[in-house]
């Protein structure tokens, strides 16, 4: 409810053409509605081509399907992240057109046409076991609008693999780059490329690799600029990031 | 080294305007120098209005006055960061017009016009304590070339404070949420806006504050999504990040 | 055993309506039953209404079913937390009447009336994964004689949710803060009502969450005051404190 | 803002008792100003005999001298924390009636009558090392009105010294267990009373003690029911949280 | 060999009772045999009544069948800790008379007599969930020849339990005190007894126990003087140790 | 107070030798003092050789001279740790026997005489900077009773210093085994000898040394039977410890 | 591409013997193939002998399949380190002179001849527990071309066996310690040998271990000189290091 | 003493060149002089050109002046580490030849001609912040006879930097790495080089560094085969190390 639509409201009010009652109701429900926090609100609204998002880890199998179904049929696309395959399933029976990326374990029930912006994203990965981290966010990125180049297993151990792709890289409007054990890729991408960076640490490794803590410390001590970080595995939050730039 | 000078240059060998030799000793620079690394220099290229930046601690004043001198006379900006009163009176002493923020820790030495882009990126703090990291944030965003708006003092704590100042903050195209403590600023104002949100934990607090890990771990795992962590106090690393958003 | 009494037992010895070893016998029980230590028998005294706790984990069904038994025949209420279904099922064939919350992993067994005293304590949770622990809090505080008043899912990322149950929360005599992720939600409401807030951090979340030690930490630096934290997931903790202190 | 008032302000627009215009402004203030968010603003109003609190870490002499002199023209009570002996003298010139606890770094300038409550707080120490947390505690709950005694150097080494003490404890209406090293004094006090026990660990102690974290953990994993724990060395909080119980 | 072995090999040599080359031969085993090396071999040597010791953890069901029937034969009693039930299983077929303690993960075969020496160990627990280890601590104690009394359940948060016992604990030649969660049964009684406590951590607890770390930290910083740790979990250790203390 | 002497008193009332108050007075003093509690006081009770320890961080100068006179005229030695020059230089003008160690930062004051035991306990340190430590243990078992034999300065880099000391070292009846670094000593120590080795971590080192906990967790993993650990740098502590031992 | 190599690309120019294109797409290849990035590419390239290295954990058995095949056909020998049973029986179908070692967890498929170098390598562990990580190391080692001793369990807890071994360690050219627990070994060895010592902590242990990292800190602050370190467990590594250093 | 000379020994029993007892007492000497043991004392004999090295940290200037003359008058070359300006100085007056590198914090006494043996070491560090470390190490390496190459300030945010380098450092045949911050220049080095590299973590940097170890733990993560890591700034290890490699 927009500053105009209130002034509205005090009008019809004025001009008899609605009762006070109407007015009130209306006006209670403006803290958490309209006059300022329409914004607090916006990524539950329907919007076209904008998704829902589901983080479906720690629901049941019928929790997941119900809440899909919901979304559904407000006629919005949906997204569910950390899906199981058992979850999908089930999805399908009911939407028979649910996509599933087996890596990313995402779900994607798309019913609104999605318009991709401006550029595109680049996703690179130090090695391939962090590609079902880099599928999330390149499955968010893509469900939320965004153009993605996928560039995989181009780990600093062999750094000629990273430059012959430099052009691909370089060329992106934001740059997500994940990686697990030391994550040095976030340093040498973020001190190859003028855009920023988003740095995704994995919890790939093992030993002192702490479950991904080496490489989120690495990255948050990167000596590139332009470099930020989300948390070890959050492909999800990294692609919602980069999208959110990407559509500045 | 752009490929249409490559391609001159053996055009030139070809008709026999330039030697062999003259050509080979210029392309026995192309790896570091020009054949796709020329990005790999960008941020050390001296460009109008785009400063050189200067990590000072751990240095002498000495050298800090040098190295100063030595990029005010390639004709760049001069942005110096940790930068202590003694370094800045030595560096003015040189050059009269530098600025010195005494709580951002920065010296400023500017020659270059610098032309404001797009909207302006928002710097909001929890607290008074986190200003130092703040203005840090604030003027390497402007040297950059930004606009920038600060909002201090609006810790989740008195939360009628953040909602007073909504507009301001939701009308950025980045913000950066700058906080100690339990740093749940980040989370509360990546509720509230679309836009990308860079979050910057400090180590103000004491006890199990850890010098900033309570803040740093909280705001790597704030429950909104579009937001991302640089390293704590790193005021630096988010006025950049959030620059090369903004200028996209 | 007063001062008066030893006194009493002193004048009946001296005039003999009391054996000297009938006497000795009676002060050599003196440190730990009587002097003042009375209070340290009380939590396990059987008083009306009162429950005695079981923590089932790491125990066998047997021994859950027995202990439930053996206090159920001194007249006393009973609450079972951290229990399996298994142990439930083995317990209600012995007590029919027994209740399960399968959220809450609790099993309370009622005999005696629960008087509810003043007011309510109300619970309220960041997400709907912390509702397990907010259950554990919730039956615990019922079967001590609270009312209890759920306000669920209504984390910081949505804000206008939680203000939405502004009411509800502000006129609680004591607040219960669930949350895991950062745990900003117990800054937030801590920011918002003058009541007494247990901060319960839980171990919902992935990646450098570390188990719930983000949103602990995140907890105990909150730049809110009046805010007290249990043990990660420790809802039994935070509904027995709760009680503790509306029963004031 | 009540709704009734909203509902009043419709009907003056309806009856053209005041302007569209005038009604529309007054709307604009809502969200933060009045319609339910009064209680957002209630710490921080002005009552009789509540002080507002001032943490002096962090901040100059001169800051702390004009906030105090600020506060104290509202005429409110002042409690500074964390305030070093300068602060004091330099508060003082202006106030004299300015009262400095110099083990609890406070300063307290009080113009309003305190009332005490019912009962009283009971604040009990493993050792010497830690009584400027509590005094913190014992100053901070004592401007808040409340009756404060203090038990000191009762650790459970010598068990002893706290049963000498049992009946001052166990007839208070709130423990506050201050403890370094180990913490122990905690439990052992959480099993002996059947009030609630606010448990704040020291930095006191060395080597594994790890700036208190050692006496956190423990705190935080009591054995004992009726617990909650602030953060390491903060009196000030635990003052505050037990006046809260104490007011219920 | 003895300082007297030696002589006597040189006056053989001078006497021509042997040739040089075996006299040679012998010597060369001196330095890790024999010659003030004697006591490195000391506990692997076959005493009347002393065990050897095999840490079952990690080794298959025939390694341990193998180690146990290998040590039998030399004659020697045998120890086996953190042996499952299957391993126990499969000895018993070999050598019947071997004897498991279900709780504490141990075999025993013993065909030495065990004669115990002075006075008794107390081992105390603070939880019934503590009792593996200290079952652990208590047959390794017996095996090594030692009296134990077994002082269970009587943490903290009802220190009468404690007390009541106090005669039992305090007539100990040396304490073993088990406890997980916050540890503190360990300070408690080494402030109430003048014998040395070993304490025992153990991983019993959940959330910020992170596994045994808080009972760990709360006994290392133990204000009772009198007191050593050893590792998490470790009850053979408390038990050698105790052993070798009641020994002296 | 034993049973025996309650049982007079009794008995005197009973034959009116003393009056009823006079036993009542007597009575009141039971719990902490007499009636089975006597062990409680213990170790500050006046005893013959028996030291009264002051822990002097954090303690003013005059706060320790104070003390240390106090003590003394109860007749008591008196043992002062962590003490600076500054305050030995205080407490001598009035005790000019006084004894400082300045490496062990004890201050001694005898006037009782001390009669050693049994044998004698071998203090071992990896490197020198271990000595202040290590010392910190000699004098507290000096005072305490105990003969003390140093071995310094033979860490396991050069193992052959430690083996050149090998018979003082396994003669002894306890052992303290003092190392920072990586703590390797007391594993090596503990396999040589067959007696308690009571091991002490110091703070010597840097880097991932992590201010002591590198040698901390090396001596609780320790492979060798037979250890204990006391806190990083608590010498006080070992000494304690292996005096109660010895005394055994 | 060496320099000649562009000099003559140049001279074919001149002399009209290639086209402008010709030479302009070949030296756009030249960054990261020829000019000096030759090395990069080095340990991919197939060598007679030189093994390519698969990590196993975290593939399908088809890819492990796929993967070995391919390398094979390439004429190169193939290590599989960190391989289940289920993988090497997959590979020995198509390749039935696969070579598995269980221990090691590593397949090894040779098909060029292997030459070892000058010297030996000598590897110790500290316990049986430790000799899958030696065996991945020694396996590694083999397959690079060095010939490889084993001396295992020869922990510091019984330092007389390591003593018995010390020829054929001091006689190697590298080793490498592998050991568990409190990891003293490679201090003890290191003091021992004027070799490089790669160090290899292990996660044998439990309690205070936490997975390896005790092991880890005390080799990192090893009081010995020439001790270098690599991840827990990561017997690859050190195999492969031990390599580069024996070749030299 | 060799085996020889043992069995000339013997002989001369036989021959009654010497008497019994003379043998003995020599004999009794072996363990740890002789027989084996030799190896043990290696690096504290006198070589022509080996340096003894003396810890500075935490010795008095008197104590470094004392073991520099003695170590000198022994014949041997002196390397100082950790040496502050004042303890130079010190050594200075005696010594005038005795040089101070005040980056490394190292003092040099040379007496014995050094001889550099095969190829040379080269060191790299990240930034101009890492010097201090890399210096410690190029000063060891030299007194120990090493040739070292300096490649200062390369790290990879301006990875083109390095690869101008690339000649000097692939030609090595030791490598260093000294890098602060995220430390990804070792896993980029160990990457390009197929060398030995040691990798040496600095505590440069701020925030979630946590002195060093977000560097340490990258190192020890590194995807590059062929890197071993030593302790944080140890420079003196490093360099060590990698004389013992490049001796071989």
């Amino acid at each position: 409810m927009k500053v105009e639509t209130i002034e509205k409201l005090l009008r019809d009010v004025k001009e008899n053409k609605i009762e006070v009652e109407t007015a009130l109701s209306q006006l209670k429900q403006l803290p958490y509605e309209d006059l300022g926090f329409a914004k607090v609100d916006h990524h539950r609204e329907l919007r076209q081509g904008y998704p829902e998002v589901i983080y479906c880890a720690g629901k049941t199998v019928d929790q997941v399907v119900h809440i899909v179904d919901m979304i559904y049929k407000r006629g919005s696309n949906v997204l569910g992240t950390r899906a199981t395959k058992e979850m999908y399933e089930a999805v399908k029976k009911m939407h028979p057109m649910a996509i599933h990326n087996e890596a990313a374990r995402t779900i994607v029930l798309q019913q609104q046409k999605i318009e991709t912006g401006k550029g595109y994203i680049v996703i690179v990965t130090g090695g391939t076991s962090d590609i079902p981290v880099a599928e999330e966010a390149a499955v968010t990125a893509e469900i939320l609008g965004n153009k993605v180049e996928r560039v995989y297993d181009v780990g600093v151990a062999g750094i000629h693999r990273l430059f012959s792709k430099l052009d691909i890289i370089t060329n992106a409007r934001v740059v997500i780059a994940v990686a697990g054990m030391e994550g040095a890729l976030a340093s040498v991408v973020g001190g190859l490329v003028d855009k920023p960076v988003i740095a995704v640490p994995t919890s790939v490794g093992y030993g002192a690799n702490f479950g991904g803590l080496a490489a989120l410390l690495s990255m948050l001590n990167s000596c590139a600029s332009g470099t930020a970080v989300v948390n070890i595995d959050n492909g999800f939050g990294a692609g919602y990031m980069a999208s959110m730039i990407n559509k500045l």
